[in-house]
């Protein structure tokens, strides 16, 4: 299985960060977290990466569902969705959302499987709904 | 391989949150996210969990090595805290770290092993440090 659904756009970083989170919202995720981590990497110990943001996206009737299968699910939760500069490409980024048949994978849970199909046919529309951009 | 490294302590609810976050301080993890699952599903969905809180812990150094060897990591950045009230015992909080071994699961990624063992030796150290309580 792939970690990653994913895919590429050639706007400018900030209107990506802004596109992903439209696109998430027009699906049903809200931006719960919102991490820089060029900024925090820079901040604590002087390193330079490229941009990189992970937002942290939440479908609430999913995350219920997923929460009431597995108590420990919030390990996994909530979705993340990285956006981040292609350092092979300035002109690129990528937006890249967790898989969620990952949830299933790593705990062997088969009530979470409905869960993880709906939460990727979800993620997975997002994802292509940005790929012309 | 466990999802999580966990432990149970008797304290408040909120007492538990801050003696995570110090302990997770003390093996040089900061908190960058702190989410209310309780009152964010009570108040999207109205949906009544138990005291869930998911803390989103990072060691800077760790995490800028882990970007290092593998781009896409972020999707399992930071490393989540779960802090919940045990359901069978009203009187326990359940505290318990993703297990960072699950990066090199998931991603394959050999150079990921010395960075994931380092992670877990830490929370396991914070996770244990807490199991007094």
């Amino acid at each position: 299985m792939s970690l990653a659904l994913s895919t590429t756009v050639h706007t400018s970083f900030d209107e990506a960060v802004e596109l992903t989170r439209a696109a998430l919202s027009a699906q049903g995720f809200g931006v719960l977290t919102d991490i820089d981590m060029k900024a925090t990497l820079k901040a604590k110990i002087g390193a330079d990466i490229e941009d990189y943001r992970i937002l942290g996206a939440c479908n609430p009737p999913l995350a219920h569902r997923a929460v009431s299968v597995d108590r420990q699910i919030g390990l996994l939760l909530p979705c993340n969705v990285v956006v981040r500069r292609d350092p092979a490409n300035e002109d690129a980024v990528i937006i890249e959302a967790m898989n969620p048949d990952l949830m299933v994978q790593v705990t062997g849970e088969a009530d979470l499987v409905p869960v993880a199909t709906e939460a990727t046919t979800r993620l997975r529309a997002a994802i292509e709904s940005l790929s012309d951009r």
